[in-house]
């Protein structure tokens, strides 16, 4: 790789202006995202509803407009290429997803999809042919929200996402299977069922992906762009209960009681302790929520011991051992508490997926890329992404984060264009490091 | 009083029998009551409703086939009687509750005004003259449920209800006031507001009431009967809260979370931990219950920090230094969660009253009373009765508990006949003791 830097003598010096010159390429893009899937205060773009599809336009015309060539695979997903100089070579796939939460914000996807324009842009206004084709990305159906479950347009591109889901999965709006929807906009539900995948290692060298930061971690330390590190694991509870005995809160004594918040209670505590204990150990990055824990409304009261209580446990982590130490310590504190308080856990279906770290060598080169345009070579780990799809597939894979006010999921997500830039010229400059330009 | 033990040689010895020929019509009036106030399984009596009202009417036929005087206070309380000696003299007073929470079981309040009928029907039978008016009531309107309040009839008649609560109050099904109700019924609020107290320290010698026990004790010890040492007091938060941040639970770390669910946790510990502390001090009969604890039904979720819960904080105690103790603790640790993890706690109006001990010469005879009929002299705190306020009048007052499957305010309440029995041979003996027979 050291050969194509000396080949392509200050091509990397040239990438600042490139950038700059196409961002307002880019804040039309935005532009149009926002216009064609307004709804209220935010955007909705359902998995493979109207605003998607128009969304996917918004993207296809402006990747014509720059003389790219457009196409799609059987599952919809749109795919914007700048031609390389040896078109059967692997090629450099950028992209992120286009569909969106309800009423959700209009970076959230779309940013690290206009960022595949914006690079491709950028090495078109600097007259350069990269090695390979250099191909952007649409993904369909990222959020969860929709169908019950995520990555669909990247896990059918790559053949991850197992068949009988085309008719399994519906649309939580409609009603109408995955099958139903992917064929309804034209695209071709059949031949996903016996063509080989869209794209795999075999076709694709790297894969990209600029997202918008979910959480508050680069507005707090003032950094506009990180470097993740790796997709987190987690091992997720989503119905668990615990099941006691409602009593007279007066008239019966502590050692007849079958109390399930208190219990419940003594659980959560010893798994904050937990998340203490693997921190102080070196873990990373490590989250641990309780989102819902609730007494029965129908049945609670002030002067009733509580005889029942359903809660959600959910751990993430980088480190793959520490799911597995997740669950024992779950395991051991719930026949503890269970002997302890007399009640019973009933912790349902356990879910999960394990840690996903990004490719070493294409992290290693975005760190660099960050040193030689002197911004922070700040690293963190990130929430799940259409990048775990490709890391399972064996693509070597990277991402960038982008500093982003107010969280995500909701319409006052606020990227700053500037901070987009110099994500943009990250991954481009890592790109030309790694020969791919 | 040992002139009295005396001047009646083997009064004593004849209560066992004279109760047990008696119990065939405490069977009829519970058989009769039931009959009344049937509700599906159960039966219900609403506060100043149709049902309490047959209730009423039950016990006084009960009381005029006997041969006793029947006569009601302003609020609507039934008094039956059996005359003294000295009319003048201050009467015994004997009771409980007329009234039940829906579908509730016959025994809860009921136990106490047939036991009362139950004694005066062995003195009859026995062919004594007490020394003064022996007065079984029915009291009104003892379950907080219908107006929101306990102790409705016997706060009017000793004149501890203020007075604005006659219209402040509204039953919840039938939306009208306490006064509207009692004044349907043909009594008189009017009289209420401007007459003296229908009873007092001065005009009741004593106080006894039988009641079920709403706990387990008593069935797990195989003890029939209990004398009650005090009242519990308690010291409760039904409306607190704690308020912190709804975050993506994967994208904020740690030192930036606002969790709720944890810091309540960690408050709900820390008071258990408390309860153990002051157990270990020798607090006796304390109980502690987090009866509601929860996230918000409407955003809750499993991949959400939780940025609110909602709960309560029920303490009980017989100490009257305990209850001081519990709110220094709940404001000391509440402080400490605030500052440690972020989060603001709304505890919201505190209520409770305090412990209020039995008197402590009935409870000995009570006791005394157990010992010479051979029952186990078993004494336990108790939770709120009407017998509350004929302590606050300063009326010395006795419990005995009645031994009972499966709890209180519900249609499977279980009390046998012959422990109700024992109940009722305990009262009169200690009644004689005191030379009240």
């Amino acid at each position: 790789m050291s050969t194509v830097r000396v080949e392509t003598p200050g091509l990397i010096d040239l990438i600042p202006d490139a950038v700059t010159a196409c961002l307002p390429f880019a804040s039309r893009a935005f532009d149009d995202l926002r216009r064609v899937s307004r709804d209220g205060p935010g955007v909705t773009r359902p998995s493979y509803g109207d605003n998607e599809q128009a969304a996917s336009k918004v993207i296809a015309d402006a990747g014509r407009e720059q003389g790219f060539e457009v196409d799609y695979d059987s599952a919809g997903n749109l795919y914007v290429t700048l031609p390389g100089r040896d078109r059967s070579a692997p090629a450099v796939v950028m992209g992120s997803h286009l569909d969106s939460v309800p009423v959700g914000g209009n970076y959230d996807g779309a940013a690290g999809i206009v960022a595949g324009l914006t690079v491709m842009s950028a090495i078109a206004h600097m007259n350069v042919q990269p090695p390979q084709d250099m191909r952007t990305m649409g993904i369909r159906g990222e959020e969860s929200v929709w169908f019950g479950t995520a990555y669909l347009g990247s896990g059918l591109a790559l053949g991850l996402l197992p068949l009988d889901r085309l008719d399994d999965l519906t649309r939580i709006d409609s009603g109408r299977t995955l099958a139903q929807h992917i064929d309804d906009l034209g695209f071709d539900s059949t031949a996903l069922r016996s063509d080989p995948p869209y794209l795999s290692a075999a076709n694709v060298a790297e894969y990209y992906e600029l997202h918008i930061e979910q959480g508050p971690i680069l507005v707090a330390k003032d950094i506009p762009v990180a470097v993740a590190t790796g997709i987190r694991g987690n091992a997720r509870y989503p119905f668990a209960r615990c099941r006691g005995n409602y009593d007279h809160a007066a008239a019966v004594p502590r050692d007849m009681r079958r109390d399930t918040v208190l219990a419940t209670a003594d659980l959560v505590m010893q798994l904050d302790r937990f998340w203490h204990e693997i921190e102080a150990d070196g873990s990373q990055d490590s989250v641990f929520t309780v989102g819902k824990f609730y007494t029965d409304p129908e049945v609670h009261g002030m002067t009733v011991v509580p005889g029942e209580v359903s809660f959600t446990l959910n751990f993430g982590t980088t480190r793959t051992e520490d799911i597995k130490h997740f669950h024992d310590r779950v395991r051991d504190e719930v026949r503890r508490i269970e002997d302890a308080r007399r009640v019973s856990f009933e912790l349902g279906e356990a879910v999960g997926t394990d840690p996903k770290p990004l490719d070493s060598g294409v992290r290693e080169s975005l760190r660099a890329a960050c040193q030689a345009l002197s911004e922070d070579d700040f690293e963190m780990a990130t929430v799940g992404h259409d990048a775990a799809m490709f890391i399972r597939a064996g693509i070597p894979s990277g991402m960038v984060l982008i500093r982003n006010a107010n969280g995500s999921h909701n319409p006052d997500e606020a990227m700053e264009i500037d901070d987009f830039g110099i994500g943009c010229r990250i991954m481009m400059t890592a790109m030309a490091q790694r020969g791919l330009l």
